[in-house]
């Protein structure tokens, strides 16, 4: 055989994994959208049957020749073939080191660590799950020295999320990032200059929240020949397929922030998803290129778009007509700095964006610790509650609000959170350069014309889709290495405008 | 390895194409209920991957073994393995029997034989589509000589919608129904003695019509808990899981009928499925007996439900305050012979429960005929006319109100059609042999106390899922054999009474 016919086998085994993968992301996206109750076992099989397949694909020996054989030739293939075959490889080790019967043993004890961590969360109380993520941390220990490491064990579970980035990289940002954000949400917190927020939590109508949505979302370029909106619990992006990227958003008619900015925020993931190269559809390398750097593109429309002064210029009437005894006497200022509040919180996925990375900081300092066995899971409460303390200037009163607030480490997630964080040095750092190129930013926005905005994203990160590593999508983009100033020069700037 | 280990594997086998099956329903349904266009290439493709892998295991060389070594030891067995392994065998010889490269050549002329059928139907012109569907006789009449059969050709094509239906049995069923419905309708016909019809037309509210049509499910009995209610062009039951059975309906804002008998019609489907016995769960006889036995528990709920005169004296006050304007000054006895009215049509779907085995008989007289190659393609409008102006007294004006109207033969659907029919004459004969057990059926629908009858179908009918053959639940139910004389009695009942 030649080597273009092992090429194609190749794309083959990856289209027939993303077919099962669409079917599964369905079932998914249809279990949060309304699917009944009574269903969910079979559901729960069905997709443990098509998991199975795309697992068995990815560890087959074919697929492992496959990938020895077009690696081997590497200078004879297409870059895309290579970079393909590379990120196969990938998880064929990943999921190949860990002794089938360990993984199935961990697959299992993450499903009773989930249902522990409700009781416990619902209990408050910390000792109900503690002995569920003391095997959880095993595991991950053995894991680690199966699939190997360098410098730090925990970078293991880095690379899983955030591939390229280390313990190394993150002490150094994230001590910068501490430095400089500390002072500033004490001061803020300090500030007598808070502004009127009373309004935020009066009654805005449901559907009319829902038409602002789905006008928002095709305002910002979100495609609705490919996508569709839908309402869920827990709002989510999910693609099924290259052409069938869907958003879903909750309404909560005593605050309307909740719909508003998180349709927004996945509007941002459903843009990046809607805009990778065509050309790598139904390969592993149509997807994001990391959580990080998508939570960029979330959050570059969250919040660099949406919540910026520029934004309402242009839609804060839409909001008056939408629910006009709410807005009609609150002035437009006044509308751009409550729902720019920001204040010390517990809970993570409430905070605002100045203080939002002190959560995710505080995450990872402690997984650093359980990792290099510096602490024990006795301690984690007490050690969680110090650092709110140092870093936020508040105290959790429970462990609800506080160390059992987040379903990660149940699930068996160690290493997810500090993508979030990465995510807003990312966009800070890309709209610092987009600005060279688009001077007129804040003028495109407030005549409401974002596609200027999408095609340089979509030049920069969207279509690169998996064919970059992060850290060189940022480098590529903006010509430097990953650099923590802009995102602090641009929370320093906006909050001492809003606060000081 | 001893029985067991094999009978074992081979329910193994079901299970898992039961879950392909419950991604495959679960991609149609989604199609069908809003998926974003764009994505349909692709879905298209996920269908294919996932039906292949279907068609893999009916077919593969160990289902074949499994089945040999079952049916070897048939009397150490459970009569459920039994009964299994036996329609397992009759798919793998289905399926088996046909050569691989003519299947896909088939499957391939089905798929443009949709499009060109579409394409002469909206043209109303036959000549259109005759060369393909010359090609799909030409290919069926291939398949029935691979797979064989007894007595008539079309026998072939009957076994797979009804198996133990044959010709013989239909042509004694069919004449016995002609003989006694063309004279009925032509007196119908010519009564003076019509409905007023002119308030079916008027405006009634789409949100009124859904939130009637969630009330009529409820009170019949379908489980919400197990099910959900959408919005399609085309309505449909489908079976998702054991324990997800959902139906689709069509809101017509200019006639409340569309909505409110089809989401009855569906709801009759759905209670059969959602009662199927649950120890069949993920096995080959977790499905409905056949088509017809399917679509007379349907028309039970449609026509001996929710067209009977006692449905009404129930529930036409909920259809006065949904759309008082419209129903306000028609009386009840009016209502019920508007929704009853019956008259020669065109147009199958749309014809009423009296002409309605009508447009059935006619298409299995061309069928048989055209396997019993006593008709050429070209021939067939003719025929087809000449049959509507025979059986019904009125003449198709076009192609497109006459043969080009179902799209079964462009799908190369031949035999399915007499189960519509049977659906009928099942529906009359187990409606007869109710009334033995509950005398107070009437009273019982008055009441909207359904639950009696809901249990007496589930009995006879619903929870056997394929355990039994359509004509032997109907003997097993009744103490008879199938007999068209209950459905005659009824329509000549009923009709006469509306009419005479």
């Amino acid at each position: 055989m030649d080597l273009h016919t092992y090429e194609k086998e190749f794309f083959d085994l990856l289209k027939r994994v993303s077919h099962y993968e669409e079917a599964i992301a369905l079932m998914h996206w249809d279990s949060r959208t309304g699917a009944p109750k009574k269903g969910s076992d079979d559901r729960a099989e069905s997709i443990g049957q098509l998991s199975a397949d795309v697992f068995q694909i990815q560890t087959s020996d074919r697929m492992k020749e496959l990938i020895d054989i077009l690696l081997a030739h590497a200078e004879e293939l297409p870059e895309d073939t290579v970079k393909a075959a590379e990120l196969a490889k990938k998880d064929y080790d990943h999921n190949k080191k860990i002794p089938e019967d360990e993984y199935r043993e961990y697959v299992i004890l993450t499903s009773k660590a989930e249902t522990a961590w409700e009781e416990a969360r619902a209990a408050s109380d910390f000792s109900m799950f503690a002995p569920y993520l003391e095997k959880l941390i095993d595991f991950n220990k053995r894991f680690i020295s199966y699939w190997g490491y360098e410098d730090h064990p925990y970078n293991a579970l880095l690379d899983i999320f955030e591939p390229g980035v280390t313990v190394k990289v993150l002490d150094q940002l994230f001590s910068e990032l501490k430095e400089a954000i500390i002072p500033l949400v004490k001061k803020v917190t300090a500030s007598g200059n808070k502004p009127d927020t009373s309004f935020i939590t009066k009654t805005f109508p449901k559907e009319k929240q829902k038409d602002l949505s789905l006008y928002f979302l095709k305002e910002l370029g979100y495609e609705f020949d490919g996508g569709r909106l839908d309402e869920t619990v827990h709002p989510f992006m999910t693609t099924i397929n290259r052409g069938d990227v869907r958003v879903t958003t909750r309404y909560d008619e005593n605050d309307f922030r909740t719909a508003i900015f998180g349709t927004i925020h996945e509007c941002g993931h459903a843009i990046y998803e809607q805009n990778i190269d065509e050309a790598l559809s139904g390969t592993n390398l149509s997807d994001g290129a990391s959580m990080g750097i998508h939570e960029s593109q979330s959050l570059f429309y969250e919040n660099f778009i949406a919540r910026n002064q520029h934004f309402w210029t242009a839609y804060y009437e839409k909001m008056i007509e939408a629910s006009p005894d709410q807005f009609q006497d609150v002035k437009r200022e006044d509308f751009v700095r409550a729902v720019n509040e920001a204040k010390p919180s517990f809970i993570r996925i409430e905070a605002d964006e100045l203080t939002y990375p002190l959560h995710i900081i505080i995450r990872y300092e402690i997984e650093k610790a359980i990792f290099s066995n510096e602490v024990t899971v006795e301690e984690l409460p007490a050690l969680w509650n110090q650092k709110y303390h140092d870093y936020l200037g508040i105290t959790p009163p429970s462990d609800a609000k506080g160390i059992l607030q987040d379903v990660h480490w149940a699930g068996g997630d160690f290493g997810y959170f500090p993508s979030y964080a990465l995510g807003y040095m990312y966009a800070a750092q890309l709209k610092n350069t987009m600005l060279d190129d688009l001077p007129e930013f804040d003028q495109l926005i407030e005549r409401g014309d974002f596609e200027p905005i999408k095609q340089w994203l979509t030049e920069k990160v969207h279509q690169h889709g998996r064919r970059k590593m992060p850290l060189d999508i940022i480098k590529d983009a903006t010509g430097e290495e990953l650099n923590v100033q802009y995102l602090i020069e641009y929370l320093v700037g906006k909050y001492s405008n809003l606060y000081l």
